[in-house]
């Protein structure tokens, strides 16, 4: 919500109410879309759609985009089937693709029929893309030409497609089959003498992604080679889509979110945080805390079967069982952000395992000596007090251990390490760490 | 690492040995120059230079920048004072910048008067800008125009100003003081007749950033627009520079990594986690973990004046205060999560607690039912054992609120929430938690 203005809804209201067509026109017309978005959104269906309306469809398909999502479900439920039919032709193919999966598949069959064939087309082939592939993420508009054409020619072509706004600026080359061998930019193609051969221009073998690839990938590559778009190809190397810098920059900002909130044992939202039901909020944490709260209660069972009997032991308890947890807490965090950024690999277990044991076995030693001195005041003597540095040590060392060894599995067997690492470090980190902590104790009180 | 090749460094070290400085010249000029860094990144610094030499420095200037900054850092320290000077002056501004804030101050001063005047400006005006602002992600160059030309001047013009590659798809223009006065793309400029005028083809008031505004926002305008780049002005509306959407995602992908390693108490590493220096990682977790250390010292020293005396009450510790500091955990995450990506603001803090109170409740609710359940199994009355169910639901109410209540405050008194938030919640909760244990015991058994 950049610009959102909530000062401009009652003159926008009054304009509604007065069938003010040509004032509307010239707001919805002259901003950014966003902006027209951004300042009409606390208008109800009836007036957004009214206000929708003063524009031609084309322009309509450009603010619709910019709605959050839940809002634009709620607007098409809201708008007149033919109405939408063309407001979807109109629309950028990865916008509605978008769209498209968040409504019922029944709806969705419903709606297509008043969809041009051409475009019906595009939207089942997008449709049958898996989540979290490239090809959920790509666009199908983008600009192509043959090599043998020159940059002369490939200018009147690129006049004569007018392709997208963002979608002009890479333009593919591709062969009779469509098989993608080169592409070259807006850039090079003005800068060059008009009479100049795109086979000549063109960078030739073009890093592209595969449609199946999982959108990490796509990231990585695009951020990696900081391109405006990256091409996508089918498995025979025929050019089928691009995924654009703005759906990538989107989608790395929304994944932060969803894992930092997997981390904190949250399933992740998907929405704005103010805007989630309650219900649903109560379902995506309770289903959490209760499996922590399942391995606590392990915990307990543990701790009632082999009791700590004297009182100063008792009071240590949650000193040791934090101990443990921090350290775990943070080597997961460390592996889980290391491969999801990729600069870590599986293949790097060997050496993330030796840091950690390394890191263990210092910061345990470092909390250790706090611990001796603490303990030194409530054991009744030096020699008892030591149950506790030993502790310390030995729990960090374990989360240490536990909290990268987790992540590395889970997503060895391909389960997400950031919502599975959680409830399973802490669950070991405690139940291990009380047992050790009697053990020690056992053992040093002897 | 997308295409990181190991393989070739050995044929890399022939042609080295050999001195084929042919060979060496096809594979630094072929390849993107990401992937040049990216396979010759195992070489070692002198053989890296002499692969780097032979090709032109503005070659050079390209490929320098994809390696990662400590190596950049090393690699600088190796090379010679004159050819550094020339390198410098060719490498893109904003890269160049990202550069020198890495290198000490005094060794600064003493390159500097190697790069030519002009340079020299842009490199003092880039490093005086604040760290994390807009001028500090920011390029000083871009493509600008007057708008009393055609476009058919305008491209005849920017054949000439030839300007960076990304820069070049979106044409600032300005008046004579500089002022920036509207926009325009390249494709505009292509599709429009030659004879149309830039002034009627621009876009006016444009959206841009100002020089000092903080690095979130620039983000959050550029991710809103879907803009290529954003122009930077300062407080006359000058425009001094922009910011291209590939340094934004590198920002994003950044940001997301170091929030969530604050989150987890680790003052965020900003290198390779697999290059951090074992010294600088333990104390990066250590620094945090003693003082997480501290708060359960008080938590134990709390605990050793009121002891619990019951075996059962023991055992349940550990389920207690993880139901509360999981609870925290995740509200703090929420709102850390929602205020950094603009989805919540500060003012919407009524609206959070609120949210927060209703679901502290039902979550609270939730868990108390099994507690309730397990207690049944130790306690020695039905009535005894409502202790575990009413301090499960206080305790996961004062998690909610304290987790959500500690990011706003420290958010508004301009503290990062993500740093501080974790210490705090888990110090109050566990604190707070153990004495409402205690005294729920003491009132019930009695």
């Amino acid at each position: 919500m950049v610009t959102a203005n909530p000062l401009l809804i009652p003159e926008l209201r009054v304009m509604l109410a007065e069938g003010d067509v040509a004032g509307l026109r010239e707001v919805a017309e002259e901003l950014h879309p966003a902006t027209v978005a951004d300042f009409s959104e606390g208008l109800d269906d009836r007036e957004l759609w009214q206000l929708l309306d003063a524009v031609p469809v084309e322009r309509q398909a450009e603010i619709f985009p910019y709605y959050p999502m839940p809002r634009q479900v709620e607007l098409v439920k809201a708008a007149d089937r033919p109405h939408l039919g063309q407001l979807l032709e109109w629309m950028a193919a990865d916008n509605r693709d978008d769209l498209l999966r968040e409504l019922d598949p029944e709806f969705v069959d419903e709606i297509l029929p008043l969809v041009a064939k051409a475009e019906r087309h595009d939207i089942r082939m997008l449709l049958s893309c898996p989540e979290e592939s490239a090809g959920a993420l790509m666009t199908t508009e983008y600009a192509s030409l043959p090599a043998d054409i020159t940059a002369g020619e490939a200018v009147t072509r690129l006049r004569t497609q007018a392709p997208d706004s963002e979608s002009i600026y890479y333009i593919y080359v591709l062969d009779a089959e469509r098989h993608l061998v080169g592409f070259v930019s807006l850039r090079d193609l003005i800068l060059a003498k008009p009479t100049a051969l795109v086979s000549d221009l063109m960078q030739r073998d073009p890093i592209s992604v595969r449609v199946e690839e999982p959108r990490e990938q796509v990231v990585e590559k695009l951020a990696r080679f900081d391109f405006i778009a990256i091409p996508v190809v089918d498995e025979k190397n025929r050019l089928v889509g691009i995924v654009t810098h703005d759906d990538v920059l989107d989608a790395v900002r929304q994944d932060a979110t969803d894992d930092a909130q997997r981390i904190a044992a949250i399933t992740p939202l998907g929405e704005s945080y103010l805007e989630a039901a309650l219900v649903t909020m109560t379902w995506k944490r309770g289903v959490w805390l209760t499996i922590l709260f399942a391995t606590a209660a392990v915990t307990a069972m543990v701790m009632a079967r082999a009791p700590l009997t004297h009182a100063w032991l008792i009071a240590f308890i949650p000193l040791v069982i934090a101990s443990g947890g921090n350290s775990g807490n943070q080597s997961a965090t460390l592996v889980i952000t290391a491969l999801s950024s990729g600069d870590c690999k599986l293949s790097d277990w060997r050496k993330i395992l030796k840091r950690e044991f390394a890191l263990g076995l210092l910061l345990g030693t470092l909390l250790a000596v706090p611990g001796y001195l603490l303990a030194l005041v409530y054991a009744p003597t030096p020699l008892q007090a030591l149950v506790i540095p030993l502790t310390v040590l030995a729990v960090v060392m374990l989360g240490t251990l536990v909290g990268s060894v987790l992540p590395l599995i889970f997503r060895s067997i391909g389960l997400d390490p950031a919502l599975m690492s959680n409830p399973f470090v802490s669950a070991i980190v405690d139940i291990v760490g009380i047992v050790l902590y009697t053990t020690i104790a056992l053992f040093v009180l002897d």
